[in-house]
């Protein structure tokens, strides 16, 4: 497509998703629950043709090569439909946030002033290779009052066009506009840059997907864009832990499920722990399958730990590999997450309250955590109902994000003809 | 300065105000507090050598032949001084925002999770030139735990240079890390660019303003930008306002300031209001000095009225000018100020509840008010205490911010040895 005329259809797109947002400020939620209970059903109604179109990917992406894993992430299966349709019903359910009012004050002239919580607007969504992210995150932000215009993958193009198309059906059955929802015609890669210079129609970008696809998007976005850059979590056993909490908690950080931002990729033992203690640890680590890379007073403990570099405290394995570090006591263990962490998920075990307080004040992570799994840093856990994903950005949203964090405020202030003097 | 010597430098303030950031995280309040005093005794014991760096800056200008006001913003004044010590010793008054806990809940499994309120980490303030902001930012970001990183224009570097040593003094002597202000010591505009990429150690960029700054800002950046852009705020005056509030509230809000983004900057009429009423308006803010730029229909009322062009609906004047349109009720006035406002502060002037609600709804700015001057819209004004700006802005705060809005927050999990199943 020559640029100038996609940069009309992405002008189009962005202008229309601008004045659509204008209308769904005034769409009652009834309205917004019918539409996502109808794309629900629609799921159903219409699961041949989207099949069909998700055939079509899946067979373009065996003829290009493209890895296994990936064609598995785009492949629909009868449980992505349950899981799209669970997930609807569930957002259905969820009370809205828009509408709330928050920090009233009244002034000494009389004026009464609030915060109102308000939809953001537009809210762009760039993905990679899962299809289901169209639903799922569409569901969110208009549940939250925004419109959404989606850019998924290239190698799930026809899918996400069927169900972004179903989904606008949704919207227009239930009185919303038919805007609300949006995708990019599109696999050009130039779609995308013309998208992040929509400044004025666009309120906010968030690029779900690894690390390449968000600092592409950083780079280039003249939107603010909230980042989900990866978790380099930590676990620092101290020399006041319960050794009980500290295996059963280093375990299950690392192995309940190890591919995920959340798991540990760091363990860090306090120099004073006793060698016994330290050596129960990694051992029961070892001996549910984890590959551990340690520096030298950790290889002294056991045998056969590999020797971990530089780029070991970096890492994220995602899988079972973990780092271990002896370090000298909380101050050392601290020092060692704000410099290697990602400011993800970090977690101390100790008796200590002291420790303890000093540890959660100092780590600069969005989440940290007490006697805790890291596992534990997630929007259903928090009790948040519903995620858009997991910010490692301090601006406007930290951590598990939640449907409030799709919503922001205007300053309401009402007089009886004030004037400033 | 060859790039590479810049980069190191710049490298190496983004690493110290890092570093700086940590270190302020653990220092009491107390000692932020004295800082702050110490500073406003210093801006008195240090005066003359302060003067004698701004009469350089001066000098400068006035041999480039800079334009008179700008000159005149350049220059310190003994009101300027007493500006900054009242500022000083007003912020270190405010209670300090970090440590709040928020949003507490218990979770089933017995965790307990907050949100506790915590600095942002390192802002960097681009600013023009008022060498005031020096301190008047500086004071804010440290007195909200902030590590702060000052780059002032090119005209007023060495009053800059100045000032930011004698709060660095401050810093030192009550205790807090020297890192903590930093100036960038060089006017080049390469080390702009290369703050701008410093994402790893600076998390917030405030430029304070002109469009032509801002702009630029957010073309570069890689780190968040919080935006004050212009202010082109509107009054509706409805077929059902009190028309005495209505005279009032559309002279203080045009003639009060009018160079401030607060300001008026179109009037918007009811066409069903009576010729009368409009009239009434109209002559009161010509006799007020005010220019009047209309579309045809408020050109038929008062004569001597300019021609309004399309970009006058846009315009920010800034001055006695102003655009008055007269438009088909509440629904047109709230489509207008959508299509040509700037999203700062607008207000309605009616008696009809049903009519303000809908307005306040579905007009999208930061500050949207009832029957009061748009010149309310300010941190002051709004009982916050102290103001580093107004966003226009929709994520992380909007409207006027205050010092909470330099902060952020981290999540708290306490648990007793709890992990994922």
């Amino acid at each position: 497509m020559p640029v100038s005329v996609l940069q009309k259809k992405i002008d189009a797109i962005a202008r229309n998703a601008r004045t659509a947002s204008r209308l769904l400020a005034d769409v009652p939620q009834a309205k917004v629950n019918a539409c996502l209970l109808a794309m629900a059903s629609l799921l159903d109604e219409q699961k041949t043709g989207i099949l069909r179109a998700n055939r079509k990917d899946v067979a373009l992406a065996v003829k290009k090569n493209l890895p296994g894993p990936m064609i598995e992430r785009l492949t629909l299966s009868d449980k992505t439909f349950e899981s799209m349709k669970r997930g609807l019903v569930e957002v259905a359910a969820l009370s809205a946030p828009a509408g709330e009012r928050f920090d009233e004050r009244t002034r000494p002239n009389g004026l009464k002033i609030f915060k109102m919580r308000v939809p953001i607007g537009v809210i762009a969504i760039i993905y990679e290779s899962r299809p289901n992210v169209t639903v799922d995150a569409a569901s969110l932000c208009l549940k939250s009052g925004n419109g959404v215009i989606l850019r998924g993958g290239s190698e799930a193009f026809f899918t996400n066009k069927a169900l972004a198309a179903q989904f606008s059906v949704a919207c227009e059955n239930s009185g919303l506009p038919r805007a609300a929802i949006q995708l990019v015609p599109t696999t050009e890669r130039k779609a995308i840059d013309l998208l992040l210079h929509k400044d004025e129609d666009i309120d906010l970008v968030i690029p779900r997907g690894g690390e390449g696809l968000i600092r592409a998007v950083v780079e280039k976005s003249r939107i603010p864009v909230i980042k989900h850059y990866k978790g380099v979590c930590h676990v620092f056993v101290s020399r006041n832990a319960d050794m009980a909490k500290a295996v059963a908690i280093a375990v299950n950080a690392k192995v309940q499920r190890p591919s995920v931002c959340n798991a540990m990729e760091t363990l860090l033992l306090d120099a004073a722990l006793p060698d016994d203690s330290k050596k129960r640890i990694i051992e029961a680590l070892i001996l549910d399958g984890v590959r551990i890379f340690g520096d030298p007073a950790a290889r002294k403990l056991v045998k056969g730990i590999e020797r971990a570099s530089e780029a070991d405290w970096f890492a994220e394995y995602l899988d079972l590999r973990l780092a271990v570090r002896v370090v000298d006591g909380v101050n050392a263990a601290i020092a060692h997450i704000n410099t290697y962490g990602s400011r993800h998920t970090d977690a101390i075990v100790t008796e200590s309250k002291d420790e303890a307080d000093m540890f959660l004040r100092l780590v600069d992570s969005s989440s940290v955590m007490h006697n805790a799994s890291t596992r534990f840093s997630d929007g259903g856990e928090y009790g948040m109902g519903a995620e858009i994903g997991i910010s490692t950005d301090k601006l406007h949203a930290r951590g598990p994000m939640g449907l409030a964090d799709l919503t922001t405020y205007k300053w309401i202030v009402e007089g009886n003809g004030q004037i400033r003097q």
